[in-house]
């Protein structure tokens, strides 16, 4: 079967591409002695963790405990959760995740910490703990390398959790700030840092210059989209995903009308300045995604010389991928167009 | 169980304003002697298209395929798709279809007409075809009443499907202003057109001021949300649905995060002037979601005389309620915060 005889919209993957920029990053963090651990919200998908790890990967990173289950179910050993697991009911699945694979969590304060060491009483082997610290993302994160070694001590005055390390997101120059003033007070404490990782697609390659991190993480990477192109992180032929959609309406000569709308594009848009419209259509590079509505993509084709007919399909690199994915029961793996599988996005919606 | 025994992040249904919503609209609708056709695409389940059509609706709304199927297996008997439904795969499965359901679909253009033409071929009863035409809300539809009739006109010359009138979205002055010409044009052609089909929450109201319909289709009011309280077509005491979450960091004292992103609450944002932000939070009128991540919504909580704690619970106000039931593999329905049933979105994903 060949992609053009599936039914739209549909998101079509291209299997070399993805395996492709997984090695490539692979190749550079080997290189610079990075471990390498893949975010795996992008793909959400066990077959990729599993490449990923074959080509080096030290393990992967999830957001949420419902991905690391499916995960360690599906036979991944290795899972960073860089996100405050909070609260009884998750610090249960967490201790009896334990059995099956080798957890580590990233806090940021005292009450996640509550969770964890309760966890951590319960589990198999201890649980793994990295303290998230503020680079410039303006998200969460301690803000001082004081507040990061309090936190650090009171991890070490539990059982059942082991301090390893600090984790950022995403690496900049502020993180090698940080970093140049908490490692002498981790030092000084007597607190071993073994792991500092770092993330994010757009500054991955640069990674040796920003900060002195020994860990990567970073989930774009393996499909890449309109974002990543327009952050220089990636050209056209680097994006693996794609979805295909049909004309459905032409109501006036510049508009056309999609099968693709919010519930299938996502309603993400660039950063200001960085392009228009909800999406690429190489096909049609003047052609642009103006509005969605859930089921309706509206296309101005104002400046496009070319324009396409009712029925015909076209071709989408969505503007940020990783929500795309999440809006998708399956994916269609392909080389060159014929279809080497349907997945299951088994990691779809699994918020909690 | 209570809904803040609940892990977060999650949705919850007030069933009994649901209810109250579903009934209102249905009073308006027969005093003012409307049809009213809901628009399922909002809770996409079942038993509220089967409450609805209790209450008295006609018959429901769906936007695709694939929601129509999921509708009919649950016993549903009168679908109205408002899409153009094209290519060779969904007519089969339309034809199909019509075993289980009365059938109709509004389309604007020929080459939807050749599918519907093909599908009614192998129909068991005839399926209904209506003409969208353009209402000012520039996405599809026929742009002049000639263009109306011509395609009326198509549809009369292939047996297996019947012409059964106009539809629009949304209901506006101009729908009015196309009918005024487009009327006289179908009785001078000897075209009976027995259903004229507006739609629209914000406006639903006033449907008797704004043009000469006969029938309804809305969705949004069954929940309602901060896109429909903007309108002022609700109060907040008139959503249904809330979305549950937790502050799970405290970074800055005028900074909280908590579990629910975009993944959660979708990036639609309110039209510009409406308001910021990507939900509205009643217990903290005056902080704001500023940011959405996939998995953290940011809160800025600079104006917020007071401040959620770490591991507090938040209920939030989505911005746009279609939407985040789309993300959200089920929602949980209650009655004074006790929980009725953990209901499936079956509908949920179904673009094709």
């Amino acid at each position: 079967m060949h992609i053009s005889e599936l039914d739209t919209p549909v998101p079509v993957v291209d299997y070399d591409i993805a395996c492709r920029n997984i090695r490539r990053l692979q190749e550079y963090c080997d290189a610079n002695r990075f471990k390498l651990r893949p975010h795996i919200k992008t793909h959400k998908l066990p077959l990729f963790a599993h490449e990923q790890c074959k080509a080096g990967a030290v393990g992967i990173t999830v957001q949420k405990l419902g991905e690391a289950e499916i995960m360690a179910h599906t036979g991944l050993t290795d899972i960073l959760i860089t996100y405050n697991v909070m609260g009884q009911e998750k610090a249960e699945r967490l201790a009896r995740l334990t059995n099956f694979a080798r957890l580590s969590v990233a806090i940021d304060n005292e009450k996640a910490l509550q969770s964890l060491a309760w966890a951590g009483s319960r589990a198999r082997v201890p649980i793994g703990v990295l303290i998230e610290f503020e680079s410039g993302g303006n998200r969460q994160g301690v803000q001082t390398p004081g507040q990061a070694v309090d936190l650090a001590k009171a991890v070490l005055s539990h059982s059942g959790v082991e301090f390893i390390g600090l984790m950022t997101y995403p690496t900049t120059t502020k993180t090698a700030e940080f970093l140049r003033e908490a490692l002498p007070l981790f030092r000084k404490a007597g607190i071993e840092v073994s792991v500092i990782s770092g993330g994010g697609t757009p500054n991955a390659y640069r990674t040796h210059e920003l900060a002195p991190v020994n860990e990567l993480r970073v989930g774009t990477y393996i499909y890449n989209d309109r974002m990543m192109m327009a952050a220089q992180a990636a050209r056209l032929e680097d994006c693996a995903l794609s979805v295909l959609a049909t004309v459905v309406s032409r109501p006036r000569s510049e508009r056309a009308v999609i099968d693709a709308g919010s519930k299938t594009l996502s309603s993400d848009l660039l950063a200001p300045g960085q392009g228009a419209g909800y999406g690429l259509l190489p096909d049609y590079p003047d052609a642009s995604i103006e509005r969605l509505n859930e089921e309706h993509g509206v296309l101005d084709l104002g400046r496009s010389p070319r324009k396409p007919e009712i029925g015909e399909r076209v071709r989408i690199i969505p503007n940020h991928v990783c929500v795309v994915t999440n809006l998708h029961d399956s994916i269609y793996l392909h080389r060159d167009g014929a279809v080497l599988a349907q997945l299951s996005v088994y990691l779809r919606g699994k918020t909690i």
